[in-house]
């Protein structure tokens, strides 16, 4: 963490050779000897197990005489360790603070992607204003102002107001010397700090606002560092689990969006206060803030009705991109701080689909990049440095577990791994807070602690995807009867056959309606792909990028296997983890970003699925594994697909109801 | 009202040829024969009482026939009259609404000066948005702001955040056309009101914060037209009289400046309502306003402390102009709507000597003008199209009354006007609230309702004048004992003698203590005239513009019988009423005025009379009356002056405390 890269190592890895090994930069100055503290990583707890990983600290190896050494002279805090020293021994979620990442005035994304060069919207002068003289009897702002320029080369500047009222004292306290903060985002440079003397850390946040989650990372505006990163709920889901659903409590409630405004922007004001305290800050400090959501986040977080992105033709309230003064949206930052936020590309793919462009760059390069962020819509970007596609698909919640008879979202309990022996059709699982396979003993040893609740988004995939590779689901994506005389885990269900993936206290059942609801959402995904494809007239893609919580922790194969992606070279389709994230870090640090997707959102092709005849067509065509016409031939390099179906006629879909 | 201007006219004038005669544009259509309705005036009562008259009713002809027909049509409201069928019988405020002043697109401030050319700087737009369009998904705002460039020629538009909320019901409802409002006033053309369908009449406000009294007029921005005006008394004199006290009540309160920001602040609200209300308005309709104010008024109106206005050396903490939504400063008008306030000069010579500058306009021509705004301090002006200095000086409270034994401010009972007879020396009086002379019978009738309270500035100043001129007071300002054995009204009065000026129920007795006090205001004043004189090496003035309350009451010359300005053709001194005023209607209406005035004080050559050495000497030269080496040529031929005096030895003042 951050980037949400992960991956397995041998026990005794160091940490430092892991994260490089993931492309997570870690500076390290003395080489990994345990000399120099530069490679200092924490061990987190607790809010990243819902995605699957608990951490222990007796799963890193124990502090070292260096280690030891550095805390007593007070240069690695308690909850530190220096990664070089560290080394892996069982599952872990580790935080790279970011002063660890990058000494220099550039922050890696990660390694193989490119820096963040840094040219924020606020930026930092210290000054000496000439005292006043009665002869020359300009006011205090005006001689601040003009001292400003001489040293910044910035004319034409203008105050926020609020630096007024303290602006007399704050000089003759400093006697004429001040730190100032002056925002380029407007047309005019814009004077919104002044402190006495030298002031070293001048921080902006950057916020991802999700359906289900909220995420803040607080960077220095200074060195550009990522110093704090929090993360939480989004409590509104008490109006709703889905946006249409919020959409809808807004439409039969009366200034119903007035609760879910105050409620995701006090999540934002609780979420700035957690990471300003970690480094002993306080939200009014924040200076600057790009926010980034879908449409229906932009626009309740903005106090916007949602009602019209709710019907077509789903009109936006605005799509260029907002700049608001902090405090007219709820947030008691610094005062003069202003909110950023990317535009939306159309009323279905929203500022954060212009953040994870912005961050994986399909434009800045000539291959072909698919990028997919799935959530209960998926939105689906296709396009090099010619030409962009963006469309967005109802891929319902399914892939987040809703829908599917034991579904539940990714938290403690939940099987996030399938295995099935073809010959025995037995399964083996893994269980989000459980670090083993139910095969091995230390799964008996913790389970009962746990217990099994249910299936999440991966699980699901997983476990169509090997019953599929095991025969028991066919090409046409029905359990087959025949099956059930190979194991009595197969059993007539009513009409249909079901699969007992477990029994324990709670029985977790795979049923057909669970595969329908499965092969339904895949099948909007791949077809807005193809849609995509079309449009482009390309047969393939070059690469693939899946981003989101649900695109970061499915394996590419089995999303490859049950056919959510097009066929590709398995080693160029990556997770990204929180690629709107990254893209609201881009343009914080750097004006030239948000100049950038500006530019290039007016370009972007919007394809809208709901209208388009052949969207329909594509859809019935993907209902089959993975689906009906295609070849998968880079996928069958790898793994051995049955044999298609014979009819696929009974796997006609319905128009499926639009869900966001 | 509300252009200030006064005269006298035989009774049975026309209200309207009088207008005509003051210059004071009252429009007519049919030529004065009671036929077009369009020279509609009101008579106004109360707030105008101090300045010296009370309207009654009966000082106005009686209703004709032609009014009686057109109130029974209803184009004739019962508060109105038609002026060219009104006549003047006596004393009479006439207030001109400003629907009568004009119907074009212009205002003019009055007959012989520049006309007001419209270009506020909030401007309406009505528009058809192009509805939205799935296949090309730009946002309502979006589209509107392309729509009010395809009309406006106006680019770069960006939109306050106060329309978005309401603007997706505010376009369905109206189909697609409204009414828009851009401000224009900053570097980027910006919208912020949309109405449905087409709205008539939008509003500005343009302010002038007097330290005694506020005054407010609302402006219709589309035609330019002053629809209303109101005026109160500044209720922070509560926290002190003059500016000094108040400066002295945050200095010895901390914190205090928050109750007399609060407090004006609340005034311009209460004015706003009471403007808006008179036409069927509410605040929350001005979309713009226009704020002038000296500098310590200033400062508090915008939450600053005055402290430091109250030391050397007098830093303002903003001498530039200053653009602030109105909400930042506690008005609820429009959101989105701005202040506007034009820069100050120096830290005395503030926004309101800016805005009567802009009104005037002495670097307009080629005559050397001196513009002088009495106050508590004088704020001085001298210059033409070539350069323009200004300066304060401080002539302190007497001219308003204070430090006078027998002193008022302006208001019923108070003297204001004085002639002595130079053979008996017997006074007569006029009062305010009483219309006639104290010999005449209508004031014996009338005299005892008001009384004799006190005698006002203007008052004071002609009572010197007219003992000077009798000889009584010499010509170094000592009223001469040998006066005693031509009346009693001259008496001993402990060292000195003093002059029974009114004996009633109240003496009123002017004291040479009295003289003193004027002598040292009005040399104050002189010397910072001369001081400017000496600057611009200019011997004589071509122009004299008395501005403010004090300024527009005097009697011009009886200031130059004192030497209060130097000598100049009487046909060229005029009163100019509350040019401050004036000049913050023309910021309102015309933003090349705001560019104007800020290009012009950047200028302005600034003289600090404090550190003048020069000043001292002026100030001791100018104690006599007129003063001591001028001649007064030109005051000369109309009046006879006595001689000079031998010695001036007992008149070198003591260097005065600097009073604002």
């Amino acid at each position: 963490m951050p980037s949400g890269r992960r991956g397995r190592f041998a026990p005794g890895t160091p940490v430092l050779d892991a994260a490089r090994s993931l492309g997570v930069f870690v500076e390290s100055v003395c080489g990994g000897r345990g000399l120099c503290t530069r490679c200092q990583i924490e061990l987190t707890t607790g809010v990243f197990a819902k995605h699957g990983i608990t951490s222990q600290s007796d799963h890193l190896s124990e502090i070292t005489e260096a280690e030891t050494a550095f805390r007593a002279k007070g240069r690695l805090a308690t909850a530190r360790r220096m990664s070089c020293q560290a080394r892996v021994l069982g599952d872990v979620v580790i935080d790279v603070p970011q002063e660890a990442s990058s000494q220099r005035a550039v922050v890696r994304k990660r390694a193989e992607s490119r820096a963040i060069d840094l040219d924020p919207a606020v930026r930092v002068f210290t000054v000496s204003v000439v005292p006043p003289d009665m002869d020359s009897p300009s006011g205090d702002l005006d001689r601040l102002l003009a001292a400003i320029t001489d040293q910044s080369g910035l004319v034409d500047l203008e105050a926020d107001f609020s630096v007024l009222p303290g602006l007399q004292a704050t000089l003759r306290k400093s006697e004429w010397n001040v730190t100032t903060a002056v925002s380029v985002a407007g047309p005019r440079p814009r004077l919104i700090g002044v402190w006495p003397g030298t002031v070293k850390r001048l921080v902006g946040l950057a916020v991802d606002i999700g359906t289900t989650t909220l995420a803040a990372h607080l960077v220095d505006l200074v060195t550009g560092r990522t110093i704090a990163t929090a993360g939480t709920a989004n409590s509104q889901i008490r109006f709703g689990e889905d946006l249409m659903s919020r959409v809808s409590y807004v439409m039969m409630n009366e200034g119903g969006e007035v609760a879910l405004t105050r409620t995701v922007r006090e999540a934002i004001g609780a979420l700035a206060a957690k990471a300003t305290a970690d480094v002993g800050l306080v939200p009014h400090d924040i200076l600057d803030t790009v926010i980034v959501g879908n449409p229906v986040m932009h626009h309740l977080f903005l106090g916007l009705s949602p009602v019209e992105l709710g019907q077509a033709p789903f009109a936006l309230a605005v799509s260029g991109a907002v700049r608001v003064p902090a405090a007219d949206v709820g947030l008691n930052f610094a005062p003069g701080a202003e909110v950023y936020i990317p535009p939306c590309i159309a009323g279905h793919v929203g500022a954060d689909a212009a953040a994870a462009i912005l961050a994986e760059g399909p434009h800045r390069g000539e291959e072909l990049t698919l990028l997919v962020d799935i959530g209960t819509n998926a939105e689906i970007v296709l396009g090099n440095a010619g030409r962009i596609l963006a469309a967005s698909s109802p891929t319902g919640p399914a892939f987040e577990g809703a829908e599917i008879q034991c579904g539940q979202r990714a938290a403690p309990g939940a099987i996030e791994r399938v295995r099935i022996d073809r010959e025995t059709l037995e399964p083996r699982i893994s269980v989000i807070g459980v670090d083993a396979w139910s095969d091995e003993t230390e799964f008996t040893k913790k389970i009962d602690t746990v217990g099994v609740t249910g299936i999440c988004g991966s699980g699901i995939i997983e476990v169509i995807a090997e019953l599929f590779l095991a025969g028991v689901v066919t090409r046409d994506g029905v359990i087959d009867g025949a099956a059930a005389s190979r194991t009595t885990r197969v059993f007539a269900d009513g009409r249909t056959f079901s699969y007992m993936l477990w029994r324990g206290e709670t029985e977790i059942v795979i049923t057909q309606k669970d595969i329908r609801a499965i092969q339904l959402a895949k099948a909007a995904l791949y077809a807005g792909v193809q849609l995509l494809m079309d449009r482009l007239g390309a047969s393939a893609v070059d690469r693939i990028r899946l981003a989101g919580a649900f695109g970061s922790y499915i394996d590419p194969k089995y999303a490859m296997v049950l056919g959510l992606i097009p066929d590709c070279d398995l080693g160029q389709v990556k997770s990204v983890g929180n690629a709107a994230g990254t893209g609201a870090r881009m343009a914080l640090l750097n004006l030239g970003h948000r100049a950038e997707i500006e530019a290039l959102v007016g370009k972007i092709e919007k394809v809208e699925t709901a209208t388009e005849p052949r969207f329909q067509e594509h859809f019935i065509n993907a209902m089959a594994l993975p689906n009906k016409h295609d070849a998968f031939p880079k996928l069958a390099t790898e793994i051995t697909l049955p044999a298609p179906p014979e009819s696929l006629a009974d796997t006609t879909p319905k128009r499926r109801r639009r869900r966001q």
